[in-house]
């Protein structure tokens, strides 16, 4: 079964039904404005993350502002982006099993797609998929740029993979996949310029070794919200992953800028709404949105606007708000919570609440909820 | 978009799309009857807790085997339970907000539902619901037995509340719900059995005042996995409400029993199957299942059944297992994760995908999933 939509268009905020996910659209739009802003100059494309928002709707508000198209992480993902009219489409990520593969390859008939590779094995059965389907599938390499996960090590190993594509009738090569995951919550400014002009020189090697050995590498694609400028000025990198920057998180509000401030050119459009359910013992009051409805996988959620008053503590339906000071809040009370990390809080919900000064103007589906297969 | 059904009877469990959340039908009818058999000689009875398997089936395998009727946290799990025919609900909660207590009274013409309260406030609230619909209202008083979150103190507060219950044309006072929660998972049974003792003692003291009062209290309800049997043997709670024993998870395999051993009645049922789907580097293997796929609240899963490898790390969408002896994970191989916390966990699901010797036995819908309001 779905969520019940918890409200509809024309209530006031404090209507809505709770747990709920709340999207401050006046927020939400300035930041697809931001970053269409910030990449215009540099020449980079934004292939935006969809495995932050999960959404057809949202993925074509990108693509209004300047995105070429979308990354996925699974194949679930792809289908419910390419049934929902998303032209282009990459799987950032491998795929294993012919059952995944050939759904994956159906879809090549109404939109473009591409997936990652970092093994011949995985070369080998997209081969296969794609002969079967009667498509030409485009594959990039996936290289470890510092992430130490997936993908081949920049370089002969990953030109030799990429030329293993590219011998192929049934593939194309499309290019490289170099995201460094863990230097998007690094720090410090300096720190994410490091990893990232280290990322950028593998990726520029790859490329040198694949132009001597007569290949192309149209893609070159990577970087975070925590990143992505690096990426695009680094003159290597042509596309850029950035996900959460449509919606932010308190974890990525916790990132530094170049002067030491925990600063960020987007702001905070994704909020859980919650309701106090209980307030029966002095300095706190417990609220009906525990870790079951905001992720907690990188710390706990802020509560947004009310001064002196914390969120402590997580269990499965329970979140317990600490009052150190200022007004105590009510039974009853509604108040926004700041997830701790979007992407997994999104994938908690069926709805969207888009709400505008007090009111609730959209809902919209989150038809990739869920989809991890 | 609900999630296709990763599998159909018949398959061998190899076949089965990742992630999917396995059920080992032997152990999980094992639990059931464990369960059954333990509770049998102490009087107290089951009235299971449904916010770890969200599921009207499960619920109904556990009412075969003994338990009498369902604990829940959330109306919509209330509404999942009675739409599939469960017919005895206690939301053992508070519930606030006007459209979630109609939806509760609702259900009173097709289960026997009740619910809790912590302030004078819930009580109205509730009172006002069950007159607007006509039925009487089962209510529980909840006292605070050491989790500190919800719930009035035991004694003389929570008897006043008890007497507001009582005193309502509209209401029925059902009885206590005294669930000490962070003594699931103390890790020492001596501490455990020092916390239940005080527990216990609060709920005698309460009911003794009820007593003078003139009210009866015919429910004493509480105990999760980690204690139920000294709830049970206390002579004064007469249902136990665990719900994880049917599925145990990593975390209450850690809690060690009376002589210092980690060693519980229960066997592990639940796992997430995962596929490992890059193998790029030495030592590390990657799967399909991070902690969208498997929660991690308290805790890593394990893997199952493959000696030296450990479950290192889990991003969004990928789980590394780091190789420290033994064979290594195969690109393509299929294994079992235990994860470390069940509720959450199944919360991720639509389908169970019964397995007994090997292959799928059948698919059952999760349908109280997400239903978090």
């Amino acid at each position: 079964m779905l969520q019940t939509p918890p409200a509809a268009p024309g209530m006031r905020e404090e209507e809505i039904d709770t747990p709920a996910l709340v999207l401050d659209l006046d927020a939400f739009e300035a930041n697809l404005a931001s970053m269409r802003d910030m990449l215009a100059p540099t020449g980079a494309k934004l292939r935006a993350h969809a495995k932050t928002h999960k959404s057809p709707v949202i993925a074509h508000r990108q693509i209004a502002h300047g995105a070429i198209g979308q990354c996925v992480q699974k194949v679930g993902e792809a289908e419910v982006l390419a049934w929902g009219g998303v032209p282009d489409i990459l799987v950032s990520n491998e795929v294993v099993g012919a059952g995944k593969l050939a759904r994956l390859v159906a879809l090549a008939k109404i939109a473009q797609v591409a997936v990652c590779a970092d093994d011949a094995a995985h070369v080998a059965a997209a081969e296969a998929a794609a002969e079967a389907a009667g498509i030409r599938l485009s594959m990039l390499v996936e290289i470890d740029v510092g992430g130490a996960r997936c993908g081949v090590a920049p370089g002969p190993e990953a030109a030799a993979l990429a030329g293993r594509i590219a011998a192929s009738k049934h593939l194309r090569f499309g290019g490289l996949h170099a995201y460094h995951g863990s230097a998007q919550h690094l720090r410090r400014a300096e720190q994410r310029h490091f990893a990232i002009a280290a990322a950028a020189e593998g990726c520029r090697r790859t490329v040198d070794i694949l132009r001597q050995q007569g290949l192309d590498c149209p893609i070159v694609s990577g970087g975070g919200t925590g990143t992505f400028m690096l990426e695009a000025q680094s003159g290597v990198y042509n596309e850029v992953q950035a996900g959460s920057y449509v919606f932010m998180d308190a974890d990525y509000g916790r990132n530094l800028d170049a002067s030491g401030q925990e600063r960020s050119p987007f702001r905070q459009s994704l909020f859980v709404l919650a309701t106090v359910m209980s307030a029966s013992r002095q300095g706190l009051a417990v609220v009906d949105a525990g870790h079951k409805a905001v992720a907690v996988d990188s710390g706990l959620p802020l509560v947004a606007g009310l001064a002196g008053v914390k969120y402590v503590g997580a269990s499965d339906e329970h979140g317990k708000l600490a009052v150190e000071g200022g007004e105590a809040p009510k039974l009853g009370q509604k108040l926004r919570l700041v997830p701790g990390h979007c992407d997994p809080t999104v994938d908690r919900y069926d709805w969207y609440v888009g709400v505008r000064n007090g009111r609730v103007e959209c809902l919209w589906p989150i038809g990739a909820r869920g989809m991890m297969a």
